[in-house]
């Protein structure tokens, strides 16, 4: 950490933030410069934010970190790239991996008839929410456990891995049981307890980016989750919040090529949500392969009309179809 | 709700329209313009989504919602304010009050001299976490079950009633029975099994807007609380999240009036993470008197250089005692 | 236009508002829903804003536009794409095209090496500025005419385009004497005076969106070029203001689809604004060309840690021809 | 400035980059951390931003400023306050001062109206726009020099000094010979052409902030007229863009005391173009007062909902004379 002295700070002020430093157990490094005198704090500062009292005492303008606060989930720490394995499906190897499926599973015939496209399509992981975190209280909240039950059998009998949402950590174990991969939703982005709970599962976790929530920040959360003993987590933007209101989040394309430098984990795409328009997941999926993601996560209903959530978003199957015919292009040509 | 025709939309398409909204249970009736066809649908659309895939149909260009999605908690529902009684205390009635304190429980010293500041201050609320949702797992996460017993041990002595955080569906019966007021953090506003769990609670519950979040989307989560049973629900405005760094949040003062328009519920604005920095807490306090809030929810610490976080938010016990003073003239001056 | 009036609106208030949405030449058009009644405004409301002045009557709780404001930009008022012819090169046409050079002219060397580079690569278009709007007045601001006159001399002696950007009306004559494209920055996007001048250029115009600008008012923007007579604009998507910090700004990726789907005018992608950052101009570049940007607009430097400006978000010689090697896979893979 | 060196940086880079410091002028303070070193470059950074092209050395993670990039704006450069007289009016003074009136000028019936109720209401300064940077190229651009006439003539009759806003730079000699206060708005905040030349007027500069500018930007805009010699200059927060959509934009309040702390140039608050709506104009106004702020810039209009433009954020006179006392009583609270 550097601190930052004030324009004005006297020589007594600068002694006593060197002695209050080395209190804490750093070594303080004075550097005088023509208008301001710097200090660089010397030492592990990370989860020692005591440190960042230093703004408090006399004579001090801002302190500015230097290291980055996470760990386990950086670069630094782990040789090569994270690939987690779900039965046969590597997701962060070699293949770009797609994930789809409705939004909510609504009943046996609509989840069967979605896996099937699905495994026709050539997508790996079939998707589906059993608990739909919902802005109204009014709104479907999800078929629940029996949903859990449908995402199995439909598993079973077509031979998909499954992805499903978790949103309470009383429910982990209980979804876990269902299922072969947890998702955690932008809005529980920084449900602490939620994480750790996961942290302690022996399923992989896709980790979704909230809405207004920094990429650092997101990697803070992986941290939750690897701190916690699970190193199988992936990334996923989704879109953040910006004043742009013409489609309903904004997707964060550049947040690939900055995970990909910053950490070993996989990073994933969901065209679906970032745009809440079916009109754009083509296009935006094409641009999740060309700029180096490691898969999608796209909604695909056999009847987007009668959907009961995020019908708008959701692909046909013959635009689910489409979608897979131009991945597939697009993968051979960027690997040739 | 009204459905927009494409320009180019055919007769045919607009009675397929028509039918598919009367099939729902709502009328429609259309409206031909110069350019467009627009449909007015009759009728409570609220919890009915269904009506949204209207975006689904040939020629169909787009739905606009015109009622508001929350019931219980818009002013239409309920006349005059809601006052929240906690002891002898009325929150959102004619006094400013005033809850403070320091970010987390640390000790039972700690403690005490915070909540002898506070009560000598004039203040009326004690505030003080023991479960801590922190952006990295390495920082202190709070005292918990241990911080509850010091926040009633405190209340007991000094006779402040008490607010605290709390993070996790599975602790809101625990966390009940030692404090006053049930806060639910800005990161935790869309935790919907959580708003849930605690709309079934006897406390009143503090909810903070979170820092994506939209005023609308705010007051729907409001409504989850309200619509499980507990009527003393208090919004607080604590910044938002924007492109502007010289502070921690920005705090959307606009929202004060905006809510006092919209909901009978009484509105709280938190200086202290908006402004993240202890200079700006007193001049943003006097805004949120003189803009109409019901109070504010203030960080003070005996010690701020010692407190283990946000400490640089943090009043000091002097300024805390100046702050009170200039709220207490600025009340009166608005009241006369 | 639709008026939604109050919920407690009264059948006076109803006449009143009729009359005076008679009086104004428009028609009205009510439909009386359970809770609320609205009213269609039946006419061509567009340049007519007196209308939403309807918020002010007694009765009125908001006003809903429904067409878009711009026109001649609308891909209803336009068949096909609009495709520019800069001498033998197209815009908007099967191609895409490549505009690189440098942020800066800084000198007849550094000019015509980067030229040479730009043509060996197989670039069309060479940009370089000599007009540069700076955060800072302490900051280099271009050569002006002197720059100017290098890029006209490069242009015949190496034989490609060139685009400048231009910052003050009272200039536009002197620049289009001596380049091909001109270009409004995204900080002049809202200058109304230069785009009326520059729509009574006979020069193609690249208009960039503003980081702050919505892609209504970006097209609107370009509806003043337009509507002052100049056909030839072409939008430049170069990422806009968010919370996020880890780049510059946030491609808004999905702006390109959107405006494909909105106007028939060519979309170009500057990478390298919106990342800030050389590292990732190239898996931008691959996005824009698989979301289907009609080209881009790159930064490109012999020697980027002498550049005078914005040498982080320049690309070295290698490269860009990494560049161009990806960009000529990735299009013919799409076109295929 | 700080280097901070890559984590596996080697000696030799180290070397390097203290060589290339050392080759701009510059002299370099390296300190070995734990984990990595940082090299403090000492010297002034201002205007020789060559030094941030550090960033494209072998071994260089980032680069780190440390001087604020403003030097006359800034309060370190001035003792006190800036306090700009108008005839017999101080800005920035003990007095807060309120400019209002209507958006635009129409007609010289609606000026005189307004300039006396304006003047009946106690305000010290009359607004009124003759050039109007409008959205749309449909709607009413202005009276323009008719416009500027009419504030001439209302400003001799009613004895007020006016306030009006410049759009292009060739204008600015015109528009100074009509009125008192030379406005720059927000769409032409780093208009920088048009900074230069109000830089070189001997009238005062109402700069107003734009909607996507940080306070830093601002304030280096700010230096854009100040270092071209005109020394009285007021800044104007009036909302920036964010994500919530019920105001028009949101008032950064915050940005108030932080303007203070950096700058001892006035600040004015404009409410109206913040809210967008008229109800909210009186309690943000009142905000303004209480957080500290020199004075507001206020849109009142004899009959708003005949007004050309902005009727919807405009106070009717009753509520302009009810918004004139509220001032005056915190005014007064706050000073005692």
């Amino acid at each position: 950490m550097i601190i930052v002295m004030k324009k004005q700070a006297t020589e007594k002020q600068l002694t006593e933030v060197i002695r209050w430093i080395e209190s804490l157990g750093f070594k303080a490094h004075p550097s005088h410069g023509v208008e301001r005198t710097i200090i660089g704090v010397i030492g592990d500062e990370r989860g020692k934010e005591g440190i960042r009292q230093a703004e408090f005492l006399e004579g001090v303008e801002k302190t500015i970190p230097i290291l980055k606060p996470y760990k386990l989930a950086s670069r630094e720490s782990h040789e090569g790239n994270t690939v987690i394995s779900v039965g046969t499906i590597e997701i962060g190897g070699p293949d770009f991996v797609v994930m789809a499926g409705p939004c909510a599973v609504e009943s046996e015939e609509q989840l069967m008839e979605s896996a099937y496209i699905v495994k026709k399509g050539g997508a790996q992981i079939l998707r589906g929410g059993a608990y739909k975190p919902r802005t109204s209280p009014y709104s479907f909240q999800g078929m629940e456990e029996e949903g859990l039950k449908l995402l199995e059998q439909v598993r079973t009998r077509v031979g998909l891995p499954t992805i499903t949402e978790v949103i309470n950590p009383a429910d982990v174990d209980l979804v876990e049981s269902y299922v072969d991969i947890l998702q955690i939703g932008a809005r529980n982005v920084q449900n602490f307890p939620l994480l750790k709970k996961v942290g302690r599962s022996r399923r992989p976790v896709l980790l979704k980016r909230g809405m207004m929530t920094t990429i650092e920040e997101l990697l803070m959360s992986a941290e939750y989750i690897l701190s916690s003993g699970n190193p199988n987590v992936m990334l996923c933007e989704r879109g953040i919040r910006t004043f742009e209101t013409a489609t309903r989040n904004t997707l964060d394309i550049s947040a690939v090529p900055v995970l990909k430098s910053l950490t070993h984990l996989p990073v994933i795409v969901d065209p679906s949500h970032a745009a809440g328009q079916w009109q754009y997941v083509i296009p935006l999926s094409r641009a999740a392969v060309a700029v180096g993601a490691d898969g999608i996560l796209v909604e695909m209903h056999p009847t987007p009309e009668k959907a009961v959530s995020d019908g708008a978003q959701s692909l046909k199957p013959e635009k689910f179809y489409q979608l897979m015919e131009e991945i597939k292009t697009l993968s051979s040509a960027i690997k040739h």
